[in-house]
């Protein structure tokens, strides 16, 4: 390494050290903030990002015009574009959180114990988090404004096409969170392009809490491979849809269509439809037609194949492939258990439902099925925090540990034991 | 490395990923079985421990005498040895555990949405738990029933000088298990004294969800340090009282007599006192009378050296130190927010109790203080998982992520959304 380099190396792991420190002290502020000034700064956040559409759209402007120079594919540029819409937008998701209840200081049912204690749980901030995501500037508010309201201090890193859009965005918020008495350490935006800045990100124990990597599969893996911070992370969205045999038929051949078809891209499309054997040549020929309509290319199993003609066969590879495209693969199974099996051999534990009127059936597959989310007559791509009633989420996690499934507020925050006696002694 | 060590090292990596093999199918089939099937198991365990107490002395045995042989601390060879009295606790403490209820299966208040659906949320088992832990034997007991009432699948290491006695416990666990009908597969114990074997233990994110550490520092900071795993774990506990200038006299005496008194090496005893200055002239003199009596040694402050006379002068290292021994450190200070910037700087966010009965000064402790306890008017020695009502535990949790404080049944499981529609599509 050359001995500029090296300092280069010096003087960024120096400025990560300072933002790590700015943002613990922080976290001790805003932790203790009450609602109010939370959502006072939220309110002025909004207000912020109304006013300033100028300077945000001009900051924008010249991350499009630099990505247009490295001729980035039109899919990336349209998710780092900001138009008057998106920021309205923008801006109305921030109010929104401003109107969610406030998790933090919940105290759980309190219970007396035989030894006179009262013991219950608070909710408390988890501390200071780190987001690492990609060109989606929009990111930047949504992730801040959730960590703001759940009283925990954050660390954003955006990708580095959206540098001047990102730090337009937290210019705002700083000024939202100053005008209502709080730090504008609580968010922090990484202002360096240097890659080598998540490298140390990944590796702040004593100032990150916990990490959560929004972005493709690559971005994923290198954050749970390298952090030395825990992580709440997402990975593939296999979703399957399993058609029972006593499933209504048309609620089956909806509940199918709707999973697949409601959006393509987003995790909880289902990838791999499976259905009952005495009830495929009934809704098999059903769903082909509303999936040909719609343009859904069918990949399908033998028996799949040999009911419906003229569809592609599908490889080992299709089942577990996470396709978030015009594409589904289909397979016949003889029994439940057949289907449950294939859904964890190559599911993702992200979301699968069973379309069934038998309640046995329901409660089999709801108690063996281990996903994030387990539904019963109802399509995959509900899979998401405000349809969950959690008002907005930070995404959607598939780990096992502290939470699973949508990440709302709560799931942003932890607990506390309270245990309140009357001078109560241990004997 | 030799030919003959590259040998026993792919020899050791082969063994440990088929444990993992077998741990992962085992925890499939754990997950599913039934409350009854799993109280079977823990009674039938518990029958072969009371059983086979001579095959267990005398396993004990063999490890006492290698212990001996090697010089090993008297201290250390009273956690590791076995007594009829102490495998008596052991099936005792198994049978409590088939009496509490199973945590696996329960569904959270489920809420209609808008969109028409039911949300719930239901307890599922965490997979499958490695448990690395030191001298005492009871631990294989304890961790293994615990894992097993969880619906969990456990991998335990314990230390190399209890192989043994370990090994013995684990033959009357798997007999258990089997007599129920379930895989002895679903408690296995690392059956060789390698450190290595911790080594690849830590690295196993395929075949392990989570790692508790149980043991001294250095064991929880090497696996803290080097697992790719998740890990919930347990580090300092630097625990203070604080008696407010509000404080109900007789009850502060009490309370921190008590809190440093009840266990010396437990990681609830109080190791710092601090008291407000208006109370310290009344309070100090008591309680340093009974800590005389108790044989407790004060390192005091300045001005607590004044009040007390007689007290050997604290130094910075003291307010950082967990003595967990007969020695505690004072300080006097002037306000409220002096004590939990002490508490701040210096605890370990373990259990940190204020006496007062200011209602106000009460609440503003119990809201700023960032431990995984605070407690008002109650003695800190209380943080455990039996005085909480978790019925058992299987350790303290100081970390912020999944599960705070004394770790029960819950803390060992984690929920996935169950959805219930009636042929709900997304619109």
């Amino acid at each position: 390494m050359s001995l500029a380099s090296q300092h280069e190396q010096k003087d960024l792991a120096t400025y990560m050290q300072a933002l790590g420190e700015r943002a613990r002290a922080a976290s001790q502020t805003i932790a203790l903030a009450d609602t109010h000034t939370k959502n006072q700064a939220l309110l002025a956040i909004a207000e912020q990002l109304d006013q300033q559409q100028a300077a945000l759209l001009a900051a924008n402007a010249i991350d499009m015009q630099h990505a247009r120079e490295r001729n980035i594919s039109s899919a990336l540029l349209d998710r780092l574009e900001l138009t008057p819409a998106r920021l309205q937008a923008m801006s109305d998701g921030v109010r929104q959180i401003a109107g969610l209840p406030d998790p933090v200081g919940a105290v759980s049912e309190t219970r007396r114990q035989p030894n006179g204690l009262d013991i219950g749980r608070m909710r408390v901030p988890l501390g200071v988090i780190g987001i690492i995501y990609e060109s989606r500037p929009n990111v930047t508010a949504d992730a801040a404004v959730l960590c703001l309201k759940s009283g925990n201090a954050v660390i954003l890193r955006g990708g580095s096409e959206a540098l001047q859009s990102n730090q337009a965005i937290a210019t705002c918020i700083n000024a939202g969170l100053e005008s209502a008495g709080l730090s504008g350490d609580v968010v922090q935006v990484i202002e360096t392009p240097d890659r080598e800045a998540v490298g140390i990100l990944l590796t702040m124990t004593e100032s990150v809490d916990v990490l959560i990597p929004r972005g493709g599969k690559g971005l994923v893996a290198r954050v749970a491979a390298e952090a030395r911070v825990p992580v709440i992370k997402h990975l593939d969205g296999i979703c399957h849809v399993f058609i029972d045999e006593f499933a209504d038929e048309q609620k089956a051949v909806e509940i199918a269509v709707n999973s697949k078809t409601y959006r393509y891209g987003i995790c909880g499309a289902m990838e791999t439809l499976l259905v009952a054997a005495p009830i495929a040549e009934q809704v098999l020929p059903q769903i082909q037609m509303r999936l040909d309509t719609a343009g859904v290319e069918i990949r399908g199993c033998e028996q799949t194949c040999q009911i419906l003609g003229n569809v592609t066969a599908a490889t080992p590879d299709d089942w577990a492939t996470e396709y978030l495209a015009p594409i589904v693969s289909v397979r016949v199974v003889d029994t439940p258990d057949q289907a449950m099996a294939h859904i964890a051999q190559y599911g993702s534990s992200h979301t699968d439902a069973i379309v069934t009127e038998n309640i046995a059936r329901a409660r089999q597959f709801v108690r063996t099925v281990d996903s994030s989310s387990v539904m019963v007559n109802a399509a995959t791509c509900f899979a998401d925090g405000y349809q969950y009633g959690l008002g907005a989420e930070i995404g959607i996690s598939t780990d096992r540990l502290h939470v699973r499934g949508p990440v709302g507020l709560e799931g942003l925050t932890t607990e506390k034991y309270v245990v309140t006696g009357d001078g109560t002694i241990r004997t």
